[in-house]
């Protein structure tokens, strides 16, 4: 399977490339939404422990694999400022067939708030 | 839960709005392979019930927000001559959370294949 991991601070955007042969794309994205802890906001920022952030995420990618083979899986986790709305990780996940890829991006995201160093560092309140 | 079905001759394509306060976009793209039942493949042809196609589409995505409720799911269903490569289905939901969102999505799926009279016509063989 190929994986494509990167943790950026650029707003991110989808790679929309289909691998030659793939028949279901399965995308997630992870958008900031306009409250956190019940109080608005208008912004997260994430903080990674970068020497670990990427390398878990391909070791995580890989794992899975074993148990769903796809053709691909690209993540892209974006850290510092978000705004409320935009994108903080994307997952794109191309196979041949629509089951496998369901079951790795969703397996995926559920490995990644328990195993990556990654976390939201605070929130901006929003002014009332 | 706002539902947002249609079927077209246009090729698809995904509307990427994001409905306010939510954090999760679940995308599944079903698009055409390079083969089909062990030949290679230049196109498939999907035909459609119009009468049903739709409604049928409508009424499973309202059944299944009883079991997991999202804010928004957008169905877009090709028919007719579909190249290798092409999108022939695109399902968009927006949700609070992730898992929802996951669950929708893939039942959706499920059930489209069983429940929708919409099916592959005839393949076009590729010349060798």
């Amino acid at each position: 399977m190929i994986i494509d991991v990167a943790v950026q601070s650029e707003p991110l955007t989808p790679s929309d490339e289909s691998p030659v042969g793939s028949g279901a794309m399965v995308r997630f994205d992870g958008r900031v939404r306009p409250e956190e802890n019940g109080g608005p906001i208008e912004a997260l920022v994430y903080e990674a422990y970068m020497p670990m952030a990427k390398t878990q995420m391909e070791n995580i990618l890989s794992e899975l694999a074993q148990s769903w083979p796809c053709i691909s899986a690209r993540v892209r986790h974006r850290v510092g400022k978000v705004p409320v709305g935009e994108t903080a990780v994307i997952v794109e996940v191309f196979s041949s067939h629509r089951a496998e890829a369901f079951a790795l991006a969703s397996a995926f995201m559920d490995r990644l708030k328990q195993d990556v160093p990654i976390w939201k560092l605070n929130a901006t309140a929003r002014a009332q």
